[in-house]
């Protein structure tokens, strides 16, 4: 049976990293299929999160903090220099574009469409005809005009996705899958240099899902069965990757 | 091109039961197709609305109602009295099922899979691997046991959503479509009986949708252009249909 992959973050930056990237994938798969209001979940969300938070300083910080530490690699025996060479002058490109913009994100409060149907979207059931007839209007249009829409929404997250996106895959490569068991259950870990993420691989026999507790340092993670929500008091085995934050 | 209908209720309880009929038609739509995460927007606004108001005894007595008006057309020449004795025990049928029931609508509360994602559904991105990896495990899971899962929990609103269907379809019937026009996109209405709701069919190459102020004795409607969302300065043809409260 197939594997199930689980990232947990270990600090704040990754935890809000990660929540727009699963963001920004739900709203892609949305504008890749003919879908209807649900679209707007997700939408919405990423609305809600970057109205909140400038991401970009921060962005911009932890590119430097990237490719700083990706340079010290430069004439290192073994380092393949040709993808190093790409990898840094993607970053520096990202880095370029982030730092040329002024607003990451979708200003809703100018699309009057777009704001009436964000108003009432969290209402239970408040979508109907009679709540946004215009929504009613907009949704029975054709999917190649709504589809066009969709992405252009979408455009307006893609320079923040794409510096969160590079960050992302940095961290991920830097920790490699280790075949671990959680005794009982129960999988403890300490690491001498801290950790932004931690990514656990499992299979779906396994019955079990895992729930991660900890910081930077150290953490817990317990495995919980599906089926009644309490540790599995078995030996469960799983893949571990713990991923470094960059020095 | 096609023809959008726009329905809006006179009254609240019939915007009660448009409500709940969105919802569980997302809902069935939902659950006919491979679909993720989506399908809880429809099923926990259907919990919350349930929650917090009991349609129980309000149903019962709207079911009196037009069991009642129903049963005068008996034995009146022109009417066909095979197809008004089946619409009467169709009616006592869902009436006789719904005063047999306890309660309508799914209990979230004993179920720690469904109160544990409902608890977070509605912050934005609050639907992580990490937030909730129980969700990530199901999700994972093939479409069968999800889509037999998604069922057993629709099933939970059936009983309230036949009597609602029932009234509603009723409603529906108590109107007959009429060729109107809003002249420079408005409209005014006054009716001699109490009204519970308008149907609006207008095609879609209007570019307007329908806004309707007012009450069960006389209301206002106007068209507004999809565009700029404001009003229509030129005649729109539409049809309508005004659909009466029982007596």
């Amino acid at each position: 049976m197939a594997n199930i992959l689980f990232e947990h973050p270990l600090n704040e930056k990754t935890r809000s990293y990660l929540r727009l990237e699963h963001l920004n994938n739900q709203l892609a798969q949305a504008a890749n299929k003919d879908s209807g209001v649900e679209v707007f979940t997700p939408l919405f969300a990423l609305c809600d999160i970057t109205d909140r938070c400038d991401f970009r300083n921060d962005l911009l910080k932890e590119l430097d903090r990237h490719l700083l530490q990706i340079k010290k690699w430069r004439n290192v025996e073994n380092v393949n220099q040709d993808n190093l060479n790409q990898c840094i002058s993607q970053l520096t490109e990202v880095r370029r574009d982030l730092s040329y913009s002024t607003r990451l994100g979708l200003n809703t409060r100018n699309d009057r469409f777009l704001s009436a149907v964000r108003q009432r979207y969290n209402m239970p059931g408040g979508c109907c005809s009679f709540d946004l007839p215009q929504l009613h209007y907009w949704l029975s249009g054709p999917w190649s005009i709504r589809k066009a829409q969709i992405r252009e929404w979408q455009q307006q997250f893609e320079l923040l996705l794409r510096a969160i996106q590079s960050i992302l895959q940095l961290l991920r490569q830097s920790g490699e899958f280790v075949t671990q068991e959680a005794k009982s259950g129960m999988f403890q870990h300490v690491s001498e240099s801290p950790l932004a993420l931690v990514r656990i691989e499992l299979s779906r026999d396994s019955l079990c899902y895992p729930t991660v507790s900890g910081n930077k340092q150290r953490f817990t993670l317990q495995m919980l069965r599906f089926d009644n929500q309490t540790r599995a008091n078995n030996d469960v085995a799983f893949s571990l990757a713990c991923c470094q934050e960059p020095k």
